[in-house]
């Protein structure tokens, strides 16, 4: 029976012929659910936002990674469409969770997309259904936490009846050479037979897989990819705000030590860490180490620093206003860069937003620019809607301060050094390396991070 | 007058006619001496050790990094010589310090070697000399520390009458690609003529030179290269820890998160860091930051991670025998390796030597087998000399546990796991993914870190 299923499982997919559900249209489930069916396999898209499942309905795309023709060209052709109705699992033979695992307000896992999923997938599971975890999130999840819903919704063994599989996303936003299609994917089956189906099937549309020995093995592969940057980024703030103190250039040090040919890896300081993974998930880890008795050290110290250091933006931006005998309260202070990282409209977990929310409480006029992010909403108190302002001299001059927050490559530096009062430059905007006139002469405004 | 003394020099470098002194002929000096000598530039080092000192003046190598061949060449045709005279700094246009930093019993920079090549340069400077540090050390040193001292002792003026450069050494012990003469080097020179000079100096011996602006900044890239292997090794030991408590394979997941093609670097777990760098230098840093009212909180919680993993192996060596119904008192526990990294004989601050104290404190009888150190003297108590035993059948059979705290690649694994009761694999010489007869038999007894 066992081998049947199974078996029969693997000719479909070999034939073409088995249906893939992406469950969760986002940066992660868009792309991957466009890339399966470029690669010719019938693919349905699930998303509960009835807004974005009308929007790829009609092939219209709202994720940067994913090129519109892909979409529109797969839609028309009709190898893929998009639902809200989860009923409809029960046409799929392979299913890819592709949902959120966010932290609550207190840090803690949120795993409520995750268990909404599980239930969903439960309900609508026909026998012989292969099941893949997409999200980020602590190992045993898939064994100890999917496992359990699926079996109680569907009445159905895995291992026998479906199987399970844990094979991290690992989009890197606005990344040109890695995509989805030649990133290479780990890939953690439970079980041989859930093995040998999630290889065949990402073979369909990833070129290269990397195949380990349990879900677990793949859930903390992916963590301690992001808990590596997270460390490395904590770590090089940390310097960078002591370098500030001995007057050391910390992207001079950097440059010079990215020189040693083996053994080092640059990473970057900024105002704080950004964006869906490094912030997240290696508390995801810390998380369950608490079920071990054990304290992950390094990563809590790496949080107490990240935390910390959009107020310490702030600080300095305090002690820039100071040495032009202002005040915080009552300055106007325009922010460049909203996004978390450059050249993306991207503004999740953006350390822009604390230290503008922190200038604001503090009496400021807040304003910002961003080429990428015409208008956003805040999401704290009432919430308000915030409009990019137009990069003009006019607005340059009316700023007391501005601050550098992302070093989108659009914006127009030398305009803004040459007619700002005072700048806070958070991402080396403006290299005490660089030479020409115009660079030299804005220097003495400029406090650097 | 300046411009004279600098040119002049420069001039007499151009030729080939400056003469270069090495002082301290250790694994940093040796090498860096040889390269110069083969350069063609008259050298001669300093040694405070007249075995030392006679030794090279024989031609006779000690430095594992050394072509014995080389040393012999650059001696006999007396391009190099050796002297314990330090009188003799008079002859030297160059001076290049290589002496060792390493911390005292209280974990605090013990600058006693820089003082006393400091004060020895001062005495016996003559004017027009060019003086480099190439030891780790905290940032501001060179300027804030050996300046004042070559300036009161030599009555000379840094920037008129000498010229003072940090330019760290970056060997890699056993490293079999990069030597000396090919590792890219930072040259962090005190003002335009100090740079020029150091420029010119060392690209008679070093393919690849990397100006930076300052000393200080050239002295913090040092401490940021080795911060960033201490920082991320603690964090590989800290996980490792983890994934044993959650029996998740820390090597397999290292290995996948290696198939990213994007910010990651792999590190591998292990008993405690050792060697000369890592365990050393970001405390210099740690200790100049209280300087300035800053704490490292990175440095100081990856010191707290190594400082325990010796401690935490004796427990799983504990734990190992306890399986076994033993305890550590009354067993013999056979070592195997106490170099601090594979393949060579260096045991500085290795973490196989605290972990043997620890066990011999507790009662074990202690031996080791180490292929590349044939005996070697304790320094703790009144010392005693430790010979490496003979690796044999009845050497394993007769230890109660045998622990793999070096994995040199001569060693006999196989042999090992066929006799042994037990293993503590502290070094993944032992795979789980290896699926040979001889590995899966042996499986049964071995504990992984």
């Amino acid at each position: 029976m066992t081998a049947t299923l199974c078996d029969a499982l693997l000719q479909k997919i070999e034939r073409g012929e088995a249906k893939v559900g992406v469950l969760g249209l986002g940066y992660v489930g868009l792309p991957l659910a466009v890339q399966f069916a470029k690669a010719g396999v019938p693919t349905l898209g699930f998303e509960k936002d009835a807004s974005r499942a009308a929007r790829v309905g009609k092939g219209e795309n709202y994720i940067g990674d994913v090129e519109d023709a892909d979409l529109r060209d797969v839609i028309s052709r009709r190898v893929m469409e998009a639902t809200t109705d989860f009923t409809r699992l029960r046409e799929c033979d392979a299913i890819i969770i592709c949902v959120p695992t966010p932290l609550d307000k207190f840090k803690k896992p949120d795993m409520a997309y995750i268990e909404a999923a599980s239930t969903d997938i439960g309900r609508n599971l026909k026998p012989g259904t292969f099941i893949a975890l997409e999200s980020t999130t602590y190992p045993t999840t898939t064994e100890d936490y999917i496992l359990p819903i699926i079996e109680r919704e569907s009445r159905l063994k895995a291992g026998r009846e479906f199987w399970l599989c844990f094979s991290a996303e690992r989009v890197d936003p606005g990344n040109k050479d890695y995509k989805t299609h030649n990133t290479p994917k780990v890939v953690g089956g439970m079980g041989a037979d859930a093995q040998r189906i999630a290889m065949a099937l990402y073979s369909k549309a990833i070129s290269h897989l990397h195949p380990v020995s349990s879900p677990k093995v793949a859930e903390m592969t992916k963590i301690l990819e992001n808990t590596y940057r997270l460390v490395n980024i904590s770590m090089i703030n940390e310097l960078a705000l002591l370098c500030g103190k001995m007057d050391i250039d910390i992207w001079e040090v950097i440059d010079a030590a990215k020189t040693k040919p083996y053994g080092f890896q640059a990473f970057y300081p900024g105002p704080g860490i950004g964006g869906h993974c490094i912030p997240l998930d290696p508390f995801y880890l810390e998380h369950i180490a608490k079920n071990y008795n054990f304290d992950l050290t390094m990563i809590n110290t790496a949080g107490h620093i990240d935390n910390l250091m959009p107020h310490r933006m702030v600080i300095k931006i305090s002690s820039a206003l100071n040495r032009e005998k202002k005040a915080i309260n009552g300055s106007t202070v325009l922010f460049l860069g909203v996004a978390y990282k450059a050249n993306i409209d991207d503004m999740r977990e953006s350390p822009a937003l604390r230290i503008m929310d922190e200038v604001e409480a503090k009496g400021a006029k807040v304003i910002y620019h961003d080429p990428h992010v015409p208008s956003f909403r805040t999401d704290h108190g009432h919430g308000k809607t915030m409009e990019s302002v137009p990069l003009t001299e006019a607005t340059v001059k009316g700023a007391d301060c501005v601050v550098v927050t992302t070093r989108h490559t659009s914006v127009d530096y030398a305009l803004v050094a040459k007619h700002a009062k005072c700048i806070v430059d958070l991402r080396n905007a403006y290299d005490r390396r660089d030479t020409s006139p115009a660079e030299q002469l804005s220097h003495s405004t400029i406090s650097k991070l």
